[in-house]
Parts: structure tokens; sequence; C-alpha cells
């Protein structure tokens, strides 16, 4: 049996129905991207406050390549695809070397832009999925608004589809896997943007897209927590 | 100060964070729709685990004439609008006869299709929000999916605003605020369904919407727990 949990953005987010779940497990599994990957600090306080064993497994290096520079979408399909299908041989070696309830700790929520799900499910072992607050959540929190008008949709996509979004005319959009710039055609939509939400170099901008530094928050994210993960909502004038 | 503090779907999604919240309020004050409301009862046990009283304030009556059976968004809006008016009334006077902390409990996320934000920001009392999982999150779980295919986008509206989502080329579409049977049209979409999701009486159901019987799995959840509330993922073939 594997138990996804979705943990949100740390410790403070952990629900009763998580903790419930990580007590249960044998071991929890967890990607480490680095030696020193503070994200996987924040999964060993979380295991070593419900009692259970963390073990970390190499995550297989993501072409970055082909990632992170084409634009055109088969690339992109292709490259998450072969990234997944390495990152489910290291978890079920790790898993056939260790019988027992499996936990599989995800950051925010495993039902968005996460690849955790997609895994698991090819492993051909048992699993429930227990979700997190995501990240949209807490940026909404923080800035105390409702994620869109009354009675109104929110589109919710990524970085690199946000000009498609836009020239589709949504005119409320929460933008995730961010870093690259927003346009400057957006100069005069409101933004309200956080990065490393719930970590100690947190920052959040609200303001008209032409005038907040997103670099300057982006830069003081990195200084503070050496690494920086953002998230937007974008609202057109 | 208040605290405005999402629950999500039950005492086991209540957050540390939430949890810290509630404890430090005098009392949480709660919209009763009527003298026996199952998510007062909800409200209730929550408020009995963190040991904050409950003050129950009579929810003015929305004008569900006007609300619901125009699709004239001027109307909608502003029948929303008296509706906020008259519960923010309500709750200054609640507030005044009580001095001191004052939570709000907010089934779900307070950031989704929810208006005690809105409401509670009209008190002139200073507030911070607490996010809580959303019933779209509790439906990707229970059926174990990822709210989208790998890096696309998704739409979250409303019963109301389904066909001009669909018009407009949306293919990933989470519906919240149902209870419009969706459109014949879409019968070859496939759909994740969840009712009452969190409650005794949770419905699920998942196939081509052409196939899938919504109206039994509403009639099964209402015979169950007196209410329905229901949340759909559509998905285009």
């Amino acid at each position: 049996m594997i138990h996804v949990v979705g943990f949100g953005m740390g410790p403070q987010h952990v629900t009763p129905e998580a903790a419930t779940a990580l007590r249960s497990c044998d071991y929890v599994i967890a990607a480490a991207k680095r030696a020193e990957d503070p994200l996987l600090e924040v999964r060993r306080a979380i295991c070593a406050e419900y009692g259970v064993e963390l073990v970390a497994v190499p995550d297989p290096e993501r072409d970055r390549v082909s990632t992170g520079s084409t634009t055109e979408a088969a690339g992109y399909d292709r490259a998450v695809r072969d990234w997944h299908a390495a990152r489910v041989a290291a978890y079920r070696e790790a898993i056939a070397a260790r019988p027992g309830t499996v936990g599989f700790l995800v950051w925010g929520d495993p039902a968005l832009y996460d690849s955790t799900i997609r895994v698991v499910e090819q492993l051909g072992v048992d699993f429930d999925v227990i979700p997190g607050i995501s990240a949209p959540q807490l940026l909404a929190a923080r800035h105390r608004i409702v994620l869109h008008e009354v009675g109104r949709p929110v589109h919710v996509t990524t970085a690199r589809r946000l000009p498609a979004a836009v020239q589709a005319g949504q005119r409320n959009i929460v933008v995730m896997l961010g870093s690259e710039p927003v346009s400057d055609d957006l100069g005069d939509w409101r933004i309200w943007y956080g990065a490393n939400l719930g970590a100690p170099g947190e920052q959040l901008l609200a303001g008209l897209v032409g005038e907040v530094d997103l670099t300057g928050a982006r830069a003081r994210a990195r200084a503070r927590d050496g690494w920086v993960m953002d998230v937007s909502l974008l609202r057109a004038p």
C-alpha cells in the first residue's frame, strides 16, 4: 500500500488525515534533487514529527535542455515522460528493497502540477491520495483575496502557457511553475505574487504588473532560502 | 482581530495552523442557514475539538428567485451584493455584542467560491486568512487523479458558466456550485464527479458524461445527508 500525501507548504499544513496516513507508513520515500535539498529538509522535519523514517531516493536528472528551452509541446511532453519513466524505475527499486506501507510526501497538492500520482500509478501497487494545501491557496490567503471575481471562473495554467491563456481571452489567471517574467503586454493587469510561500524567504507583492519588482522579489527569496518557487494571480483591468 | 479559517470538508482537514488560529479565538461565528443545518453540526464538532465556543448567527435569506432563475449577470451580481450586505450587518451586530478575537469557519477554502472574505473585509476589523482543502482537491484525491493533463491548464468555473467555458474552447473544466445537469452536448466528455465529499453520504462517479447517473448520485447523497453539494471535473475527448 502507498499513501500519496500532500503536505501543503510545510508542517503547518499537515492535516489530521495526512498525519494518520504518515503514522501508518513504515517509511516515506522522498525524491532528493541534490545532497542538500532544502525541500528535503521540510520533509525530514515532517517525518520526524510523525515518527516515520524518511528514505531519500536520488531523483533522476530531468533533461533541462529539452524541457527548459523548447516551446514545442511534443518535445516537452516527451522529456516529461522520459523523466517519469526514470523516476518509476528508481522508486520501484527502492520499494522492492523494503516491503511495507510506503508514503510519498508531496509539496502542495498532488492534484496540481505534480507528477507523483502519475509515477505511483505505474508502480502497480494500490495507493490512495491525501490532498494538501496548494500554493495558489496560500497565495490567496496571504493576500486575503478570493481567487476570482464573484461567480466568475479562475483559469490555472503554467507560465509557459500564459500567453495562450491571455490570447484566448482569460481575464483571471493563476500562473504556476513560474520563472519566465510576465510579459510587458500585461503592464496594466493587476498581480498578486508570492515567492517561497510558507518558507523563511517568503516574498509577497501586489500591484500593477508594470509596477511591481518581480525580479527583486525572486532574488530576495533565493538569497534567503537557496531556491525560489513562485505563483501569481493575474487579473485583467 | 478576525481569523477566517478554511476547514476543508471536516475535522480531518483542519491544519495545524487552522487549529492554532481556532484555539486563539474567543468565539467562532457560523452562519446558520436553518435550525438544523448539518453543515453547522460539522462546525460545532470542530469548535468542540479545539475548545472554542460557536456562536450561530442566522443567515439572511438569499433571494433565491433572483439568483436562481436569472441568467442575466447583472441581476445575479446585484442579488449576491444585497445578500452580502445583509450578512455584513448581521455579523457586525454579533461582533459588537461580544468583543474579542473572532473566528469564521469556512467550508472548503475561503479563496474559492466563498463569500466570507468579501463580507469580513467590510467589517472594518483587521483579519487574516487560513487556507483549507477545497472540494476540487478532495475530488481529485478520491479519484486519484491530477486535475489537468501534463503541463496543461485547468479551468475552474460554476455550473452556470459551464456552457460559456465549453464554447470558449476549454477542454479541462472543474465545475463548482453545481445542480444544473451537465448538457447532453458533452455526452462523450469524461467526468469525475463527487457529491457530499467527506460527508457520510459521499458519492463518487467516473465515466463518460452520457453514461453516468448524476441524478441518482445526487438523490443518494441527499437521502443520506439531507443536503447535497457536488463538484465535477470534465475533460474533452
